[in-house]
């Protein structure tokens, strides 16, 4: 079907013309729809059967451009295809963890997907002070399989050249490039950031040591094919409850460097961290759930490099170092030490990925949501001046990196005493 | 045209068949054929004009398939397209040091190309103890031009996808990965190596610390996307004469580290150096041969750097560092050290890939021609034994190098009063 935009009449045809509908919906007489996307990047509509309320999809459109910040970033709707990809991917490897994919269409860009209505997005849990029991074993699950799978580690030489050829992405990975790495760190006309911290922006923009530092991890991110992944993952891209996680929105997705991803999850928690000196003014309330978020980092860490370390000594297939390689007296001994040898520098390149994306927050074009709903400008400047200060430590110290501790550690010293 | 391998007789038609032949032949009348490939990788033909012997192409045809090594690698001919995009991408970015493309055929996987009649394989000449005084200039400058201006120092970031799409070459790289980084240091049947460095041999396929650094490099060959890389240059992929020099046989070509290539090159004129042991008797003749071949090393790696760098600050146009990105009071000198700090890790790297490419030569499926040609076998083990302890010391030692004087040092530490 050649493209055209749906709306919430004709979105009703197109489900029902769906071969795949009929496995999700028992009647389509009582379909209801909702539209719930912002309408800037993408049509979202939820469909719902109204006579078994059980029983409803989302359907997420690519409009056939986008342009954001001005005229300057045209997109195409290709954007949609890679999200699917990816989609369909986690589902493979990681499942029940990633929304369940019905249906897609490249033609008309669209996608058809489980409605997670049950589930919040985890940014404003988080704000809201809520906890989450599993996020640490199912994030950690999702980081392993997504990542190891999809690399030379898994993969065969060709396998993992044909996958990544499928994901070029080159347009929305411009937008990365651009928003995470460059453009907050020099004068460009998207740039926004809270007057009151003007001096500590103006300082990391005039800083050559960590503009030589930034610079080094963006030629990391440009480069470093290492696996698929999401290239997004913030707490905003994580809708969760008590039981359950899902990781969506992996439209960004291509073959980069395995520690962005898991930096995106660990910096963004420190954010939420930081955000309570706004949003939680009771300290016993407010140091309390620091805490369980400093231990959920270091769980999350922890749990994703045991994992990862099995992962790998089970299911050595890969081209890297097949099994034969490691063939000889004590080989098995330094196979254990070459896996623990890879995490260590992986940890390592999370806190340079997490170190700039913490300053990307505080002066690019997106902040989070975390800081923003705080009305007060001064209590936010005194969490942004923060970020700003852990951001830095962890990406100038990164190469002295040992443990998830040392990460965990900067947070504390760079916290202690404040608003006591 | 629908596939079919040419012979003697057809590829008259086929030259007689092209529009561009034209322009290189006055007439057709007197044209004959001469064979020259090896029959197992590719047709080669040599066609001339013998009314007019200056007009004379090369045509390169690729055979259906491959094996290598009896049955575990097939090839397909796509190969071929493969060596077509690099040469006609050098041809635009080093022009005069890569043989001039006429013409060529995707489906019939033909490339015809300039004959090189005047020029000698590099190997075989340095064997012969001949001397090329523009070589370092030539190929310094070859490297920096089909690495920089393939780069995200140079490109913009979609260009640069959209570029490295088109060279996925994965049998090839299959064939690099496990030939150049794996099966010499573990038991394959293709490997075979000088009984006399056998003790040598086993001690580099047990050692756990050395392992571990080969698969560090490895990963970093896999997965590092820098560049269009050559990715096979060794002195057998270079045609040269006292005033030219070509580059020839891309098809191994993809998006990979720079250091790969400048590791090649250099790594090759060692094992040169060292070949002399069997092939120079005299001490004298040997000694003063060998010391040029330690200043073009030294040479071409310092004009690589010095050109490198002033392509960098005159050409810095590509997405990972714009010019407005340095613009804060000592901006530029932050540049100029993060250019330095640059050409220092890919000194390092060097250091480690060439490594890598000593030890594969001496123990896996391919040796080189210039220790291979040595009959007497103690005598090639003398230099085997030394490119065994340079390999393993300018890989275990490549974070601690500064300097191209500490390589060449490690050569001349580990040849000192050999053969006195």
């Amino acid at each position: 079907m050649a493209y055209r935009p749906l709306d919430e009449t004709t979105v009703i045809d197109y489900i029902i013309s769906r071969p795949s509908m009929k496995q999700v919906f028992a009647g389509f007489d009582a379909l209801s729809v909702n539209e719930v996307g912002d309408g800037n990047l993408n049509l979202v509509f939820i469909v719902q059967n109204d006579a078994a309320p059980a029983e409803s999809v989302v359907l997420k459109q690519a409009l056939p451009y986008l342009r954001v910040a001005g005229d300057s970033w045209p997109l195409t709707r290709e954007r949609m295809r890679y999200e699917t990809q990816a989609l369909l991917k986690h589902n493979e490897l990681a499942p029940g963890l990633a929304p369940t994919v019905y249906d897609w269409d490249d033609e008309m860009s669209i996608v058809i997907m489980e409605n997670l209505a049950e589930h919040e997005i985890m940014r404003k849990g988080l704000v809201a002070r809520n906890r989450y029991p599993h996020f640490a074993d199912h994030i950690s699950t999702f980081l392993v399989n997504s990542l190891f799978f999809t690399s030379d580690l898994y993969l065969t030489g060709p396998e993992k050249k044909l996958l990544a050829a499928k994901f070029v992405n080159e347009q929305l990975r411009k937008l990365q490039e651009d928003f995470v790495y460059t453009n907050p760190y020099m004068e460009s006309p998207e740039n926004n950031w809270n007057p009151l911290v003007d001096a500590e922006v103006q300082a990391v923009r005039s800083d050559a040591e960590l503009k030589m530092a930034i610079a080094e991890m963006k030629l990391a991110y440009m480069t470093h094919a290492e696996a698929l992944i999401h290239a997004d993952l913030h707490t905003g891209s994580i809708m969760l409850n008590e039981r359950d996680t899902r990781v969506i929105d992996p439209e960004f997705g291509f073959f980069g460097p395995m520690a962005y991803d898991i930096g995106a999850v660990l910096q963004n928690l420190v954010l939420n961290f930081l955000s309570h000196y706004g949003h939680t003014p009771d300290r016993a309330e407010r140091e309390s759930y620091q805490a369980y978020l400093l231990d959920m980092i270091g769980d999350i860490w922890r749990q994703f490099a045991r994992k990862f370390d099995e992962t790998w000594a089970a299911n050595n297939r890969g081209e890297l170092v097949p099994a034969k390689y490691w063939d000889f007296p004590n080989g098995q001994e330094a196979f254990a030490a070459y896996r623990q040898r890879f995490i260590h520098n992986l940890l390592q390149e999370v806190a340079g990925h997490g170190g700039v994306k913490f300053l990307r927050r505080m002066m690019g074009i997106v902040s989070v949501w975390d800081l923003t709903s705080i009305e007060d400008l001064k209590k936010r400047a005194v969490a942004e001046r923060l970020a700003i200060h852990i951001g830095r430590r962890w990406l100038m110290e990164r190469k002295s990196v040992n443990s998830i501790d040392d990460l965990t550690g900067i947070v504390r010293e760079e916290t202690m005493g404040v608003m006591e």
